[in-house]
């Protein structure tokens, strides 16, 4: 399989982007297939396109966030979508054929049009966004794209392009199937949905003292006023943590019967979770502090030329398809 | 002054295109202004996605007539649009921030929907396609754009776009102003509009016998029925081709005079304006034949190449104007 996926540069990660994408994109790179991950710069500008100073900085710390997870660049390709000008290519070519009332009605158009409110969202370039987003899959003709359940439709959309360009010209593009991976749900440390803005996410890279601040006040199961007050985990959300971050059957045993029966307190438990989330958490943090600029640079450059030569390849079969073919001139 | 423009390669050119385009290009180049013309291919597919495969000949049949009608590669850069991906990259960028409703606002987006409505035009391409014009302009950053009345709201929309883009990040396009030449109105040879369809068309390039096979059985005005009616050039196609072939005072005396007072016939009328035609024509025509494949390959590799240098030096500005300078890689 060759798997395509990429994020968005707006900022430092948090544990919710570990296992919402992350994770899978490494597990993915661990189960030898071909994988390119890059960074979605172009698309940041959809919403931001008036706010563009942090974009480079936010795509160099994405990259060491890929690293430091775990991506390996001698397994996958890590690259910079702008950097790529065969996607903008790729993108003009399939908008001659993808109707404007069909992206129209890409239910997330009008939703996060409401959504993001206070954003200018009346753009060209958010209209064909997910135009561009099956160029970003499509020029590397990637077979697997691990997504979130709400980027299913963009899937959709993206096949239904490959189907139209294979039948108007040449069967060029397969048609790449959604990676759906089971992904924890997990709240903010305050209860509520987690959102950079609330300051209720733990940042992927920070150090035991910043995890012990934000998940010692976590909220827990209202029930348990005091210690002496039974809970229920299933009301908690640092119990989707444990879960998240892996915990034992032994220790799930203890968390469970010591909650029921007020046996242990939530400092307890919490105790437990901050071990094993700096289990975890603890090489991320490590691979990242090694990280030189030198090396990120490097990354970056190889990762480039290696998407390059491929969207090249295939902006080739694309015009061929089209014949739009000025071969003739490089002879 | 920086000059640009361009046509669409839809097929062989008629004599239309001389007046309303090409010969106020050569002039644009005779006054020394630096001049960039160049091949829409992209343009063409937002009409003509689902029909491609004469394109590449069209472009090569586009150039030879460029060539023909004395646009001097030495003074004139001549390249294909699609072999500069840059216009691409900054029509994505442009996208940005150009509104939809700002575009289904276009004079034209609704007229030629209309006009062609035989015709696939609900795509994103053809919506977003006076963004791809624009990008084709100030990738070069042109500040001259030789254009028909029709296509002066264009230019208004790549002015806005280049202030809107100053406006938001940094001082980087100027704002190009149309080049209205006198444009000659001239009929087809039955009387009726100018079209290809009609087989109305006198083509830019051909021989004399067809030119007089064209010119021959032209309308004229209808009054004169026979040789001894007198007739009224104003009234009449021919008169206005005339005109548009530079007919001389002395002779347009001799025409006046021998219409009005029935003196002389149409086809004496219409032997002159062969003669003026072929004086003019002819040159076209010998050009056109001594073009040899390889010199026009190499007007095309070159043109391409100073095409190519100029938008990646816009692309750069860009890019460092929307602080988007991955340069720090190159480095
Ligand atoms: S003991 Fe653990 S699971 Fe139970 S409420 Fe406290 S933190 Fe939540
Ligand atoms: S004499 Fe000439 S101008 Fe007069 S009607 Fe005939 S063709 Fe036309």
């Amino acid at each position: 399989m060759r798997v395509l996926s990429g994020m968005r540069p707006t900022g430092k990660l948090h544990i919710g982007h570990l296992f919402g994408a992350l994770s899978s994109w490494v597990e993915l790179q661990e189960k030898g297939h071909e994988c390119f991950y890059f960074v979605a710069d172009w698309h940041a500008l959809t919403t931001h396109y008036n706010d563009t100073k942090e974009i480079v900085n936010n795509s160099i710390e994405l990259v060491k966030s890929y690293l430091a997870v775990g991506i390996d660049p001698n397994k996958s390709t890590i690259f910079i979508q702008s950097e790529i000008k065969e996607h903008a290519e790729l993108t003009l070519l399939f908008s001659m054929f993808v109707s404007v009332s069909r992206l129209e009605r890409v239910p997330t158009y009008k939703e996060i049009k409401q959504q993001l409110s206070d954003k200018d969202l009346s753009n060209a370039g958010f209209l064909i966004y997910p135009v561009l987003q099956a160029a970003d899959i499509l020029i590397y003709r990637a077979t697997g794209v691990p997504v979130g359940e709400d980027q299913v439709y963009h899937i959709e959309l993206t096949r239904e392009i490959a189907r139209r360009f294979n039948y108007l010209y040449k069967e060029v593009f397969p048609e790449p199937e959604p990676i759906l991976s089971k992904v924890p749900k997990l709240l903010g440390t305050d209860g509520r949905k987690m959102s950079k803005s609330y300051g209720n996410t733990i940042p992927l890279v920070a150090d035991e003292e910043t995890l012990k601040k934000m998940v010692m006040p976590m909220i827990t199961d209202p029930a348990r006023q005091r210690r002496t007050d039974p809970g229920n985990p299933e009301k908690c959300p640092v119990w989707d943590y444990h879960k998240a971050f892996g915990i034992s059957d032994k220790d799930a045993e203890w968390v469970k019967d010591g909650c029921t029966n007020a046996k242990i307190g939530c400092v307890d438990c919490k105790k437990l979770l901050l071990k094993n989330m700096k289990e975890r958490l603890e090489p991320i943090w490590e691979r990242y502090n090694s990280l030189t600029d030198d090396y990120v640079k490097d990354v970056i450059v190889e990762g480039n030329k290696k998407a390059r030569q491929v969207a090249r390849e295939t902006i080739e079969m694309v015009r061929d398809a089209m014949q739009l073919d000025y071969n003739f001139l490089r002879k």
